[in-house]
């Protein structure tokens, strides 16, 4: 089988989930080319050489660069923080690397209009780019989808997207480059509120057209964490530093179609730990969806008799439900970096296709216009357009 | 309107719940006969008179015999403790007083079936007699009988039913009557369940046919309660007496039919309050109740296409549940003391139309049977025939 | 025992709520004063004595002003759409009867500052008002507000409220008073976006300063219905008329402590019946209620150990909770009517000791005063102080 | 480091979770050996070769007895149905090979006895043994256990285990190797039984000492599938067979502390896809854990002031929880074959340091002696030591 050698960008958080969704997905999944988890790229020779030989990857290199001109490189994968997307992705992008890049694609909307045209350039030539909004790869997210396609809900009338965390509700927790506007674009916002906005739209089908929104930063000073935490600099403990993001973003919006919808990206929601919720309500039936129980779908299907109608557990473990077949039998569950894997799969079958795989640059873009009118309305206080 | 008078023997917990029952059932429901809170009865003048005060009774008695004679009392409602529930019943029946008596039905059934020879003789009379299983009117349970009925749970193959309680978990908490099987009979299996075991045969209209079980008693010495507590004597503060009554009974259990049964009843499930459970899994659907939740039904229908099906939580307050529409709006929950309010509705419409109201003085009895049935199971370590 | 004389106004489904707590109330508490249902008032004949016979009041009138002459008369409870809340209230108050408005207090911050003024000069006097919030007398609510006064949440950093209906989601359903802005004031917004206004301030004890929302009216035209259901006018099947409110309310606020809110109310969430949803997050934990479960306060306690932390699902049954004692022993919930019984004992209770009762006309008017900003918000696309 | 050859015997359900574990767990875990994908044991050479390639094996065998000759296999991993466990197991622990096998661990207590024996003699060689009871793996349940040890949950009462699916619920759903007594030994009883006669026997560290059950076949005939579907035969469509073992097993339990348990294994529990369920009540408080939601532990604190007492839902995805902390942060579960890699990583690091890995042969010789008695109990109707 024809290899697809794989260089990555970044090895925290997203590089572990990326490495996983490599190695595993062709163990459960029939690819058309065989994935080769080539070279890990990052800033520090010896963290990156641990960090490879950890992950599994056959070389690291503190040089993204020089991946590029390698013929084994076909692929390359973007897990570093936000500033450094668009240089990346589109010099990958321009020397013919097929991209998969972590989200928020950007950390402006300059930055995503930029990476989207070179994403259509590469296109003409067989190039292939994804942005990695990996919850839409959650099966119960894929089955919401396909049920608001076949017309279960009707029409879509209201919108409910939370996501909740509460990683930082202890004032004392330290600084990061989370919560450095410079690296990290913004806070709550683009770390999880591009996710919700993502993901209704995905759903939908359908674009958010205005918001109304506001942002706050509750905590707006912070202990700097020692050398290694994270944040460049010579803090020393007794030290603390401004957080420039927000700490949680709240907007309301309407869709194309007329469907309302209210938004909250938080890390300040105690007790939530990772609750990216959904909620649709359409004229014909409601689904559910909360993270935290994430092989769920709630379902209510309004054309029922109402002896008998009522929100439905649907756990989405059949082998009929997207992407579950390739695992194990119903009632098994899938785990956070499952959509990972999935994720992988399909960049992998669109690149073989030669067709752009889903979310494209474009949809990167789109979200990237949201989250600016949010920033916008904001600082406005009024609606702004999409 | 006709007006039908009601003596009431018990004014403690059961007797308010009677009580409310009586004086709310004409408000809400259209009764082809008057309720009048005519007389209430106790053993200490001035308790009873206080109790018939703030329960809404135009007399207080503490001769119920006497009431027997009266012509303006046409029901005897049993709210006592089960050691007194034949004598009375009986002679109010004898004399020809229609008669809801509280559950257990009796502490044996050999005073079950004089009772329900009385019932069975008053019925030739036009005397009603039922029993107080209350739990048969949640609507939500109403509604499992129905669709196990409508065949939409198929053949039932499983029946696991739990009544879970923590009332005397702490071992210093007091003796009081219910612990004494003079007066209750027996401790969890006669006390609560009993309820599962009419719940469950009212859902399947199937009786159960055998039992195996066992009986334990987890603290067999309490501290006595002070006079005034509910247990005669005069106990001192320091002593301790004796539980006569089983802490918990659990049994397995066939149907008729040959669904299987697992059975639970106890008082020391710690965190469960008043957690009457039951799920029945049948070859087209199950369902799935906790009266600790008692607005809702779960259902799942085994019919429907995998990819959408999943428990249904039913919110059972909908105009065409049972009982509902004399309520509220959909959505707005009822509480524990509307069934008993239900109960009181179907006794007077049962008494107006001459038929026996459900449960009759027949199927406490078969409630009887299998209580004994597994208690001597306990004794004897096999299965036993009901 | 001194009698407390009552006139209500208006036999619907309030006049049916408060009729019930006004029977109840003295069952199951101890009241200083004995409420008398002494007349209830309509405006047509027939169908004003049909109900005082069914409700249980022992007159019935057409002319609620001569009510004000009578001196077994203390109370006028107003159960009457919001067009008719100022007119009579003030009135009352003014002919020194104490007054239980039923909410929205009001159909415009005009009338509601008229009323509070008459509410404030009947005090003076020792004449009591109060505005008929009910849900703070749902004991999970109160023990929510107990867990903020005691600072268990900490500093409070978000406000979810949602209050979500379904019962006009279908467009052939039939115009009602509810739907009419001379009538009802607003829509949702008034009539349930009004109740979780005022929970999240009573649980938090502070205001609302600020909101941006929006309005929206899914279903502009809807079937006329018949003569006797509700709208007066001659139409005849086939014709439709205008709503003229909202179908759904959203808005974003803040409170003057800083925290943060997201509120929606709406009649087109399918699926939900009475969905009054409120989530709270603080520094040191958080709370979750939902109407649909309404014996359950889900608390978390962000000060436990992480390993043993979650949210608990509180059964709000304990004696230990506010009114909760008065009832069933634990584990035996209460239903919607309830919270109408405790806010008749809490009313009963403040008329005796010569205090006022919260909520008071000034808390309506706070209520009425976000509302009007939330409708100014809509219309100027801006932030709107309250 | 250290190579540790492992290969496994069989391909089906449990070795491809049993494959995963080892590619993931050097990836995740610090090791202190390296596990090295040796070789895969099959019967059918194409189809072992095919599996082979599939899961990531570096070589193929149709002859699991010449690699216990081998030098670099250090590991036989056992995925076969159950009647060749005793066989396989024997013969390598003989051979000096640390064996890993699946559960049951054989199909008759004379089989276990002997494998238990082998065990004892290879470990005084230093050679190792564990059986496959992966749900001990799953962190709630671990985290259950340490409730318990620390004594959080004090006096154990009741203990109520089931293991609830539907996967044959369809009387059409074909015969296959799990319905032949001869290959799987038992049915529901010994396939799923069997992991919650473990799991709680772990969870509160004291074993069963006596039982009394029943067993039944729902669906005494099935269609027998086409040659290549599992069982071996010439059956062409249309033809039925015999089902051989059990649909669904119900005992309960005494455990030796005197603790009561109710127990219940199924196959025909419509809607229940995987519902392994473990309630737990002790005099200091409860747990309540089921697969369904398996990130989830319920605990409820008895000690705590009843006004805030409640079952909390602990997502068990905190850094301090067993396992977790080799994952995702906080909020990002884990799935079903996560257990399996945690069992791998615990069976190498026994290895590792020279100690017998838990569940032991001695373990699963307990477990099979508890299944044996429930058959006896089945027969004799009584109850049975273990």
């Amino acid at each position: 089988m024809t290899e697809l050698g794989i260089a990555m960008v970044g090895h925290a958080f997203m590089g572990a989930a990326h490495s996983q969704a490599w190695r595993v997905a062709p163990r459960f999944f029939d690819l058309p080319l065989r994935p080769v988890m080539s070279v890990l790229c990052g800033r520090d020779a010896d963290r990156t050489q641990a960090a490879a030989d950890r992950l599994g990857w056959a070389e690291a290199s503190t040089d993204w660069k020089s991946v590029l001109d390698r013929d084994d490189v076909h692929v390359v994968d973007i897990c570093t923080p936000g500033d450094t997307h668009a240089e990346i992705a589109i010099a990958a992008l321009d020397a013919g690397k097929h991209v998969l890049c972590e989200k928020p694609m950007a950390n402006s909307v300059a930055e995503a209009e930029a990476m989207s045209e070179a994403a259509s350039r590469a296109a003409e030539r067989g190039v292939r780019a994804m942005v990695g909004f990996t919850y839409r790869r959650v099966p119960a997210l894929g089955l919401a989808r396909d049920l608001v396609a076949k017309g279960r809900l009707g029409r879509i009338h209201h919108v409910r997207a939370q996501y909740l965390q509460d990683w930082i509700v202890d004032p004392e927790s330290p600084l990061s480059w989370r919560l450095d506007k410079e690296k990290a674009g913004s806070g709550a916002l683009g770390d999880i509120g591009a996710h919700i906005v993502d993901a209704t739209q995905f759903i939908l089908g359908d674009p958010i057209s205005e918001v109304m929104g506001t942002l706050v930063t509750f905590v707006p000073e912070r202990p700097l964490a020692s050398k290694h935490s994270g944040l460049s600099g010579t803090a020393a403990t007794g030290q603390t530093g401004p957080v420039t993001v927000d700490d949680a973003a709240l907007f309301l919006a309407r869709f194309g179609s007329g469907a309302l919808g209210s938004f909250e990206a938080t890390r300040f929601a105690n007790g939530r730990k990772n609750a990216l919720r959904i909620e649709i309500n359409g004229s014909k039936g409601s689904i559910a969806f909360d993270f935290e129980d994430m092989n769920v779908l709630q379902f209510f299907d309004g054309t029922e008799d109402p002896s008998v109608a009522g929100f439905r557990r649907i756990m989405v473990t059949e082998p009929s439900h997207p992407y579950v077949g390739a695992w194990w039998p119903a009632g098994h569950g899938l785990g956070y970096e499952h959509a990972f894997t999935h994720q992988a799969v399909d960049f992998v079958q669109a690149v073989a296709s030669g067709v752009d795989p889903a979310p494209t640059f474009a949809d990167g873009l789109l979200v990237q216009r949201v989250l600016a009118a949010v920033e916008d309305s904001a600082s406005s206080r009024t609606w702004q357009q999409v």
